[in-house]
């Protein structure tokens, strides 16, 4: 298979029509919109909603119809993106290799264009929701997808990561607290990515779990890469300052572990994360794919 | 009528029960909890769920079926409040009476706190709508209603109002968008509240657009109060700084048309909105003397 091109493909749809679900302001408050639409312009790999789209089709699903959820939830990771570079956050100058919204806009101006894109992204799923109200199976569907995005973005997943991530900062490292950040912070969404476009697919209970195994080891590898390409990754290929995480004492897997051990607990996940899709035959290329691009991003 | 009593007991049904829709948290990430606690636990009037009941009552619905609404609009308003206290917003130290939330937390689990309570607010509809999806038209309703309320909350309402009203600063007045600014920013939500309110209570078309036509005037009539307030109120019954509006250099009322100008604006949009309700006699005394309650808060 052509990975590196149904992943343009897909990526190229999100593109093509996440624009279309940012509200249409006027004039006095065009501020916050093009603040919204520069951090969701700034690209990245877009790989949340990939991820949605391809358990989707996974599930033998339409993607269209899980396009507004796909963009919903990559506003909910811009905006994400947005607050966790804030000054009083991650104080992180560049994004994606473009200065953050806050040096661009201003922390107000960014503050609200974070929220604005978590809002637009519940007024997309209840836009989405009402179209196909008279139909009890879509609408449940759509609603238990709704659910797991939101329950993922929030509290007991990616909110509570960051809340965890920066009341931890400058405290002792311990393996429980680093799993609890990693897997609120990251895996939380990116399982969440996997099992909304599943159900969006009509999934039944198996395939629904042996994704959301997969997903979960994927998040976890994805996040542990990630701690390592800080250390030793180039600041061109991430977009963004290197040696962040350190500047800022965070507790890591590399700093907990060293790099070596990093690097074998990825290799592991990633082991364990493709074994759960092997029965699924070539069905599984695609996701396989996606995971090993992850891991091996650049080491 | 005794409204006083009435308006408690509204206010106590929101209190006894807002805190069971936080998620629970577990230790690690009790800091954003603790925040999002402290600013609901701050008080306040309870203006918007309180609306958010009465119009359903007024349309003889169920109070109880709208109450995750009404506890998800106050925590979007509670949310509001923490992000526009925050030092690049308003700069505001003090919020009811005591310290706002990030003086308490600190700026990063003060913005997080406030994503947590939007972020909840989303979670507390999808499992309401989850609650009871084979019922088409309570599902029905439901949508509309989280809908209302999202739109309100969101760029095209509170969002888009805060940030004209911060790209505006100090820059010239006028009426337009002053109008705007006070339209989007608070009157949207208070009119969402009042319609969602209104379609949990099952009211037909004619009721919709009265009780429409009524919260809008409502809504700039409140807003006007505020701006007055701001000039001529006193500190310890507004719970803030006086003067705050001026310091900021912020286009008010008041700044534009001067106190007495203001006064007549508010009174001639309490006789808009109290006619707007005469048709329905006793029914409407509550909102009616609700209304009163807004806009002669002291003075």
């Amino acid at each position: 298979m052509d990975f590196e091109k149904i992943y343009q493909e897909k990526k190229l749809i999100i593109e093509n029509n996440i624009y279309s679900y940012l509200p249409s302001l006027d004039e006095k408050s065009i501020k916050v919109y093009n603040a919204m639409r520069y951090s969701l312009e700034a690209g990245g790999k877009r790989l949340r909603p990939v991820l949605l789209l391809s358990a989707c089709e996974f599930c033998d699903g339409d993607i269209y119809q899980a396009l507004p959820y796909a963009c919903a939830i990559e506003m909910i990771h811009t905006y994400s993106l947005i607050h966790d570079d804030l000054p009083s956050m991650d104080n992180d100058d560049f994004r994606r290799g473009k200065p953050s919204n806050h040096k661009v806009y201003g922390e107000a101006i960014a503050i609200l264009a974070g929220d604005g894109l978590l809002n637009t992204a519940m007024e997309i799923i209840c836009i989405d929701i009402s179209s196909s109200i008279k139909n009890l199976e879509t609408t449940t569907k759509k609603v238990l997808a709704a659910s797991e995005i939101f329950e993922a973005s929030g509290c007991k997943g990616m909110i509570g990561g960051q809340a965890a991530d920066i009341d931890f900062e400058k405290k002792e490292l311990s393996e429980d607290v680093l799993n609890y950040i990693h897997i609120k912070k990251t895996s939380a969404l990116l399982t969440a990515c996997i099992r909304a476009g599943a159900i969006l697919g009509n999934a039944d209970e198996e395939v629904l779990a042996d994704l959301t195994e997969f997903a979960k080891n994927m998040g976890l590898a994805f996040q542990i890469t990630d701690d390592i390409l800080d250390v030793c990754g180039n600041q061109q290929l991430m977009g963004k300052a290197v040696g962040s995480d350190a500047k800022l004492q965070k507790m890591t897997y590399p700093s907990l572990y060293g790099i070596d051990n990093s690097k074998a607990k990825v290799k592991e996940l990633e082991k364990k994360s493709l074994l759960i899709l092997d029965k699924y035959k070539e069905r599984s290329d695609f996701l396989k794919n996606l995971l090993l691009y992850l891991t091996d991003r650049s080491f």
